[in-house]
């Protein structure tokens, strides 16, 4: 009940990195973080950062956060993507996760983006039913295609 | 043969927004595209651009592009989002849209980008073959979710 929703700082991003790891977990690559907390500060709490995150605390903890950054669509122009929504174990069905959301659904449209998009895995049927009670379309046809860093390497080496 | 693959230009952005317009009838959303060719020029061609462009030019004729940008994967750190890769009808199978490709990737490698992520239509069997095998992954489980501009006032709105 007594939380708020905030931009995050750099002095959350132990938090931040944390609600990562148990996404990770949650999505069953546990071991897929590769990104530091020194990472997290370089890339998100310096000059041009390449993502934002609101984050909900509660008591002084962080408990949840919405990290997103901008895309632009060729067909619609600039977009959101929200990277990682996450509410930690403890704390989720009190609404928490819907704050979020609906704090970046909010944030998108009074600064004229043109969508919020996401991924989702297909097997969280929690989350998508949430997401198309909410409006959401989940896009059927469409896959996501991933080139590694490894795959990157051994595909330029060949070239 | 006779081509060449350089950055695009702000001369060149009514044929990327020609090649945007094709991509759009390919992929049966004809009607889709609604940035507009001012917008292409503001976006991507003045201070801090959202996305930058290969393209591949012919004869002084723009006849394919590769259009990306930045993201953030809170597991890898800082990948490439290639928004939109086409070659125009009349001059496909050639290599062209190959050579963009590796362009592409062989930018993402040399400037230590972790990931090269894109999206793809589950019935273009053709480029999926392609990509399967230059090294990429399709990831089955994962969908792409939207809200649009028109449910994102709507849900926002309601709250």
């Amino acid at each position: 009940m007594g939380y708020i929703i905030r931009f995050a700082n750099k002095e959350d991003v132990r938090s931040i990195h944390n609600l990562i790891t148990e996404l990770a977990v949650f999505e069953k690559e546990p071991d897929a973080v590769e990104v530091t907390i020194a990472d997290l500060e370089v890339e998100g709490f310096s000059d041009n950062p390449k993502f934002k995150t609101f984050v909900a605390e509660e008591e002084g903890e962080i408990v949840g956060m919405a990290l997103f950054y901008e895309r632009f669509s060729t067909w619609k122009g600039k977009t959101i993507h929200l990277e990682d929504l996450i509410v930690t174990k403890s704390k989720r069905e009190l609404g928490i996760g819907k704050a979020l959301y609906s704090k970046l659904m909010t944030y998108a449209y009074e600064n004229d983006y043109k969508r919020v998009a996401w991924d989702v895995l297909d097997w969280n049927i929690n989350a998508i039913n949430f997401y198309k009670n909410s409006g959401a379309t989940v896009l059927e046809e469409w896959r996501v295609v991933h080139m590694n860093e490894q795959s990157l390497e051994a595909f330029v080496n060949k070239l």
